[in-house]
């Protein structure tokens, strides 16, 4: 008999495969050498520092030729799988100049490290890396919108409590509560839209940290690499190199928090107790011992993910904290640091997508709740105040006792009973009575009521989804505008090659 | 005998007074209590809040003019000092409220609180404070820009040892260190103003967190109070009343970071070993004990406050993590959070210009050790690589050997004999002579031939000097344009305000 | 009219005024200057150290004499609040010192600083500080015990849904999830009674961080101050002034851990949803809107202290990372964040203890929750294993099919007609009945039947009970063994002054 | 032609092996599936459950051994590198137990889980690996002393600045550097012991949390995994899934934060411009292009790892915050953290052993600087309190002119001239003279003075030494004791497991 799973008999579905990947987390997993990931950036760059070496005749075509063919060499053997990171070479620097060296000797190999450091070919890499990452990011939150929104509209009228300090507030609906994490969500896209705009500058010439003498052209790099420009500062991006990391992290940090409260949220809605929102099948965990589980185990990951998140910023920060000026060791950590946490984060909002796009909603119990816990007391008290015009302050104490009145007679909804002794306590007549008592204490009445800009109102929602709408869209052009440049960029580079390569030495 | 300080004799200019309240910390200074910024922030507010309520006709004329008139009475007193807050009543909003309600009965001064919340008043206390605060930080960084800036310039030419892991690397100058933060610190002009464009929304008319029935124009009461916008959704400002302040706490943690650098950095400098800049006796401390000291008090006092900004970071995380939808009464503690960090960094950037504008540097010093070290090896082995063609690997591994056979002989800059050793026993025979390997090390001439963009000889220092100005103007400019529109807003209230006085009930 | 709170009409019950004081925080509470707290501490340290000048011939009688009256004088004058901190005078030390060199003269007042520091004067003070406030922690946790314990046996057979991953998982005790709490908490009161042994070393004779020259006796000061002994180097508790500071912070960042899981698990609890435990009205807040709230306010901010916590363990250590060696003046920073700490989270054992000791607990719902969600499934699964040796994984297997066919007829306990198809669909033949299905799902049966060492059932949790009980009576010893200690050093003090005074010069 | 490192002709020694695998971190080296190493964890405690099943008579003799048997297979193949981790298995428990009904088919193999659950069996297996790995710290820092107390004791008299602020001091000596961290890192030692003692408690019979019905034995399987005792709550440790963890990655932090110290430190004295500390070739690193190039790279990494630590931290203790009660999935990202926290730093201790071990000082350079930065200042204010009884605040202002004035005519120790016109200026006559001016500021002999406990003379440090290794010999008991429990208890089961395995079914 074969097993895999020890749960599972209770679910009607299978759990997704990117799911089970995304709560297995490393118990069977391995992380590979951080600089595998590394290895088509640092041959990016190489390639842009070779031509331009050849261009400013630092080095000669013929050696420029070889060294451009072994990276395409090592390109090839990396698509195959065949360029394993040999661990007594330090680093995916020193394996790939190693790999040219070895197959053109010392002269022509050896001329590609000219006028460069690893101090600035790491942070070259570590910024095309980050680059690639950010944007996806942008596009992973871009797709989340999307299934908030569709949800938002979908979930318009679909009426759920509202909560303060985890008790029953106002009545809400589920549209409501969808849309206001969009708009969440959408400040999270324009923090990884700042980051591009903040660190999309060549590193590439800095050198060990104060230059070179060598007549090297910065600006031909920066246009075959996909940069706006050379940064102005040779030490700045080297000595900070824990800033780009840093900023991101913090982009990923404030997501996942918004991810985290979206998640238990539906992690409360999911319980017996509230038990308005079932997760599907196929993003639910079993026990290996409970027969009757249910986990809401991806929504749990994700608040895992975001202490990760936290802590990766705190190192960051800590790490970053009183450098002496220049490069320093500390550096290379941040590395691992925010490798980890993307590695750690980049599915979490299609996971979350995903659960938003297959979860369903048990209206009734929805609605039956919104006749508990006294959650329209407040809009019974506006209608006084408005009908009235009582002073609010009035009319709340009004409330207040209508409440405690009506609670013991043990009713959770203020009955007209309770609201009369109140009233008479106050000395207040007022022309209510039973019905209005209860009409303005109708669930759906009361939100038809909430017309203000971000009310949960139909009309005044469905405006809201389409200003946020309109301006993911705007997002979604920017992201395809950047993509553009940076594969135009790649285009320049292979131009300039085929000069090269068919140039006469 | 009078004593205040127990140590100066030493020292030949008294400590500048904002440099001692920096560094004296809490030890002696109470912190007053976290609303008493917010009164007039809160009164804004309630002014605004009050004459849209006029306008919407929910509150009538004659009550409104008593509102209006009554919290103007508030600001005078509290201008006059006049207006302590009173512990038994929670808040600043009640304290507010229960005056008007003190001076002109429930039946007016209970009006005010009509269609809205706490929860979103205090949101929109906490984001004009935090909006003014901001905006400080700005004007704050531009000046700190500007001694950097100037200093870049001054010092253009002053040669230095430049470092890699705290290790002699090249030779550089005490200008291109200076440019570079001026880099640094220009992206955290960036954040500061990103924040703004994030956060400059209307939170008022969220109330509780779910809208109100009441008739409110929330595109009113954004015009008045300078809001670009109502906020799209009237729950996620107020679920997330943490954002806002993390996001200020990470501009301020990656700006502490980075005085932090420049403090370390300044801090060695001015140790007795290194002992090429000295701080002015007005930024100096000194001790209890020990009668020759000058302490570089205030650059520590940075360090220690840029570990304050990281754990305010991660308590404004964790506060804001796994929150359940809808206001939380947690949030309330990022309010002291981020007000004592800003009330701890906001004179940061201030007290480093100070520090920069009145160090002296030791040029005779600091020349002197730009010859030990080998501080000129790789411009040694740049000078062979460009002038003989030589692959740098082999060019290095030659200057490698010449360091060792130069060290052999207690030198710490190379030698010919040293370099001739190298050269034979790699079989090398390259023109050099003994006045070339002087000359290829002078520590000037070194710096004068490192000339790609971002390096540190003059020219192109001062080309990345006028870049930076530029763009801080811009910013600066930006600033302005911010700061007028504040105003312009509290104009337009000025004008309902009169509108409303002079109306006849 | 006169108001105080905007709200609670509603509540039958006034807020507990420690309550208050503890959720209000520093809306309109101010803090002191840190040193004022230190003013006892610093006199302490004080006359110890004049005492041993004295013995040791270091101070003349006559002049010691002077010394421990005016240290006297201050110590009446702080007692009637009539000895301010003058900002102009840096900090406590230099307050006390001037005050005695403005009476007696710099020929005598001058003499008490001789042998000493301020760093390792401030390093004592604060080492005295936090000693009592550790005791204190050890105390208030004791009594948190004293309520979890008495609680534990209240409830020992009160029957709720105990749950994993927020879902229903198997019926417990209220009694059984308190008793979890007592045993967490037991362990930080270990942490407390740890950071006693760790830091109870003497500082003071360390001076600037190197030692004097002068013949003191560290040893005499010790026992005067409470000490078990001088520390054996002058420079590691002036390096390490973050440690005791960063050891505390631990101590009390897991306690509020604690605290908070207890906290979000009350809240839970109290919500509509669950809606079987309720809090004393003593114990709440309202809302200034929502006329029927009643919010665990005191839970909440328990929790967001919690997340205060973490911050500032994240500074001290970032603080106390990579500091050269002997004192920076970084350290003083560690006063105001542990000072802080303690002040927002002394009250919280407190506070929580009061809320467990006043809530109720509605036990018919909390019974019918025991029946709901298919909680009871695992032990139905157990009962069979035993009943017919069935494999485990062949009877989870079995039993979540049952709840499957269960379910799909709309129940969530397991039926007899479900777990007949079940068996017929795996052919077992097993001789249930549906009485024993029943039988075997009945909340009360199933949780006496858990009897192993940690388990629901009365008899194992009262024994538990003892357990915990009689270990924390331990801790209660040990704390008064310290405190009498501590007595009688202030005791010999005494006895020391007398001798002196009493001394002809 | 094949080259490794890009850097290294010219240092003498090779790099350490242990050094480069440090310093190299994860460029080029993989994590493994964090369940790899709880493999035999995991199959004790399965052997332990399984011994005590068949003792209780819940699994039958035959069944009972064919699963012992299956497990030491288990063990053969993890031994021989044959047992690799199935992805498609969730995690090494389902792997193992799937081994067993793979093999044994479910009748025998399903029998296994009987009574616990994965939530139990993941918290005793990392209890277990956390145990083991906490004793190797504490064999670690033992280590780490031993080489401290051998430096302090060959540099006792080794004469060196010490700082405050960066700043000179007062002069002592390289062994009381040393000492004074030996007694840091004791503390951190007693750190590590307090972690056994609160969490070497056998959380296995706890089940899903709520304990089981079936009649297991705790104490016996206490007794066969080494633990004092079974848990008091089924409910607690499982909850607390967080707590170990960062208690231990607490301790790990304040011995990084000793470490980073002592790591700047040394990074200080190594500099060009301080000088006087000379690393080992085999504990340095070199550039890729900086021919000149020893940098003290495994400090650098030291401070790094640092900052790992801190960030852990945050993360455990967030993921600890406000958690329901129960297990939630969260816990799951505890073991990632604390894994890959142990894996960075668990060298740490080592690597700085070994640069101390083999570190070399320049005694001359170190004694010059002893007589520059008036750092013997103190001791000469000292002499004069001590000779002529001057009160320590005249004295102090004396001294304080008295470098003023010399400072003046470019000296940087006390020059008779200087002080005699501070003598002048404050009127005072003291029958000083030229020669006791130079005799009291001789770096041996103001050494030599500072007597009391706690200070740099020799024979006061070597008392320390003394005291402090006495100490540790203590601890190295301790840990003795501690592992030899443990085989112990690997004893018992194996004579228990002989008994099942030759028991007739």
């Amino acid at each position: 008999m074969k097993i895999e799973r020890l749960w599972g008999s209770r679910l009607k579905e299978s759990p997704d495969e990117a799911f089970i990947e995304f709560i297995s987390g490393r118990d069977v997993r391995e992380r590979p050498p951080c600089d595998a990931v590394l290895v088509p950036y640092d041959i990016w760059g190489s390639r842009a520092h070779a031509v331009m070496l050849w261009k400013q005749g630092i080095v000669p075509t013929e050696d420029a030729q070889k060294i451009i063919s072994g990276l395409h060499d090592v390109t090839s053997l990396y698509q195959q799988g065949a360029f394993p990171l040999d661990p007594a070479k330090e680093d995916v620097h020193t394996n790939i100049e190693s790999f040219l060296i070895e197959k053109y000797g010392l002269g022509v190999g050896g001329k590609l490290h000219t006028a460069r450091s690893r101090n600035d070919q790491v942070t070259l890499d570590m910024t095309l890396f980050l680059r690639d990452r950010n944007l996806d990011f942008c596009r992973h939150l871009i797709a989340l919108e999307t299934s908030l929104l569709a949800g938002a509209t979908a979930y318009a009228a679909v009426l759920i409590p509202g909560y303060t300090h985890h008790q029953h507030a106002m009545v809400t609906t589920f549209g409501h509560i969808l849309l206001s994490y969009a708009e969440s969500f959408y400040r999270d896209l324009l923090r990884f839209r700042q980051w591009h705009s903040l660190f999309n500058a060549n590193p590439l010439g800095g050198a060990a940290s104060y230059g070179t003498s060598l007549p090297i052209d910065r600006e031909l790099t920066s246009l075959l690499l996909g940069f706006e420009k050379p940064s102005v500062s040779s030490l700045d991006l080297i000595t900070n190199r824990w800033e780009a990391e840093a900023e991101l992290s913090h982009a990923i940090s404030i997501m996942m928090n918004h991810l985290s409260g979206l998640a238990q949220t539906l992690i409360l809605f999911t319980t017996t107790e509230f038990g308005f929102v079932t997760l599907s099948d196929k993003y639910c965990g079993g026990s290996s011992i409970m027969p009757q589980k249910r986990n809401p185990s991806g929504l749990e990951v994700i608040k895992a993910k975001t202490a990760v998140a936290h802590g990766v910023q705190s190192s960051l920060y800590a790490l970053g904290k009183s450098l002496f000026v220049g490069y320093n060791r500390d550096s290379q950590w941040t590395k691992y640091l925010i490798m980890d946490l993307i590695h750690e984060c980049e599915e979490a909002p299609h996971i979350m997508a995903a659960i938003l796009d297959t979860l369903s909603i048990d209206r009734e119990r929805a609605h039956d709740l919104c006749r508990t816990g006294f959650i329209t007391a407040t809009d019974l008290m506006e209608a006084i105040v408005n009908d009235y015009s009582l002073p609010l302050r009035q009319a709340k104490m009004l409330i207040e006792r209508a409440v405690k009145y009506s609670e013991q007679k043990n009713t959770d909804t203020i009955t007209w009973e309770g609201l009369k002794q109140a009233l008479e306590e106050m000395g207040l007549a007022l022309a209510l009575t039973a019905d209005s008592v209860i009409n303005h204490q109708d669930p759906a009445t009361v939100v038809s009521r909430r017309k203000a800009i971000g009310g949960p109102t139909s009309d005044v929602l469905l405006k809201a989804v389409d200003a946020v709408t309109a301006r993911v869209r705007e997002q979604s052009e920017w992201l395809q505008d950047k993509t553009a440049r940076l594969d135009s960029a790649q285009a320049r580079l292979d131009d300039l090659e085929k000069d090269l390569l068919s140039h006469k030495a």
